[in-house]
């Protein structure tokens, strides 16, 4: 009597949260989730916290976020979760618009968690614990001063004099780019490569007020833009700094 | 009598050279050298030395290099010149790998300008003049004084202990993706990304005996694998820091 019922695909992506479950800030998390967005492909987050390691390891064999299980399949890594996407769902909107932007989105996101999340974290880690509750706080506070060799209060000192150097350098090729076209991944619209780096920013923004970036400054526009992209996905979440 | 002769297009780059016009060491004319290379098209390179100005703009209405001419086309700028190509030849091999390919390798590009051709030159500026003939020597020394404000020895000053941050740190995200595959453009063979940011790597060694890499850095061996690229049309040239 029933008509065969439609295949129902589990799409859930662990998605790191603070004590309110709707402050999502991993910037690892936010590429992955914005890829999902720029795929068309809906997706349930489970709100997860730094202390849950078990239910990770339980569903992908490794203990960070984002882990992806669409279906039977599990893909942990932001990297992976991507390059897995593009291939999956081929028919859908390319992350990468071919093999060679392929291949540069994995530098650009490498150059990224290279220069400028160490930067990131040097100005908005102190501002992390407040949005955690117990245990994660306390386990927050300990790995990360203790990977830092210092407390997470030194770690930001003298943020405000810092951030006009990584104003000027660190941002400096991004914005040059930006100054000629409104995506880093091209002139008809964002892909996974403006998602890379804005992870980084996201992140910074969902937990701290601390102005990294400045009204005026290309890559503040562009931010502004991708904070609005999707209707407004990225824009809806718990903040900080509220200037997009 | 005469057959139809068939069209002969002349395909011409001016290149910058020094006191020997085989020493060519322009990092932006080395990124459309092997550009060209890449699309299998034969170039007749015009040797071209800094203060031979009015040349250029006979040529091309500027009066930096380098400049293509192809058949009625005159091209300037390195960038241009790329784009050119993929456009006007897009049955020949791709420089890209696609329009996400062709994005970013002008972020790649403009990352290696702001990031690492200040620090390269900071290194090598120096050793540059004794391979230039009067008047471009004078010229040279003149303008890049002006522009450091000091002199080129005070550039290149405590080099040998700065260079040691220059691996660590600005090569870093370079070296991250080439510990994964042999290419910065993919995984099959180098493209115009690659030759982007080899060019800067390329105007060192052309110039200096300095040595920028250490055997043993992938980045050092990914040089080596361009320097044999196309015939070892790179390795070919005259050049300071043989150890590819």
């Amino acid at each position: 009597m029933a008509a065969a019922a439609a295949t129902v695909v589990v799409r859930r992506m662990h998605d790191l949260c603070g004590a309110d479950p709707a402050r999502r800030f991993s910037p690892f998390c936010w590429r992955a989730r914005l890829a999902l967005a720029h795929k068309g492909l809906a997706v349930e987050t489970v709100p997860w916290r730094f202390t849950e390691k078990a239910a990770l390891r339980d569903l992908s064999g490794q203990e960070k976020v984002p882990v992806l299980r669409d279906g039977d399949r599990v893909v942990s890594d932001s990297w992976a979760i991507a390059e897995y996407l593009e291939d999956a769902y081929p028919d859908r909107p390319s992350l990468f618009g071919g093999p060679g932007g392929r291949a540069l989105a994995r530098f650009v996101g490498l150059w990224a968690d290279a220069t400028l999340h160490p930067l990131i974290a040097s100005f908005v880690v102190a501002d992390i614990p407040e949005h955690l509750a117990e245990p994660d706080r306390a386990y927050f506070v300990a790995s990360r001063e203790q990977r830092y060799g210092k407390p997470l209060a030194a770690v930001v000192a003298g943020r405000e004099a810092r951030v006009e150097e990584f104003r000027r350098a660190a941002l400096h090729p991004l914005r040059l780019v930006l100054r000629e076209r409104p995506w880093l991944g091209g002139a008809d619209g964002p892909n996974y490569a403006d998602y890379t780096v804005f992870g980084g920013f996201q992140w910074a923004r969902c937990v701290s007020a601390f102005p990294l970036l400045q009204p005026g400054d290309p890559v503040h526009a562009w931010r502004g833009r991708l904070l609005d992209a999707f209707g407004g996905l990225a824009r809806r979440v718990p903040a900080e700094d509220a200037a997009g």
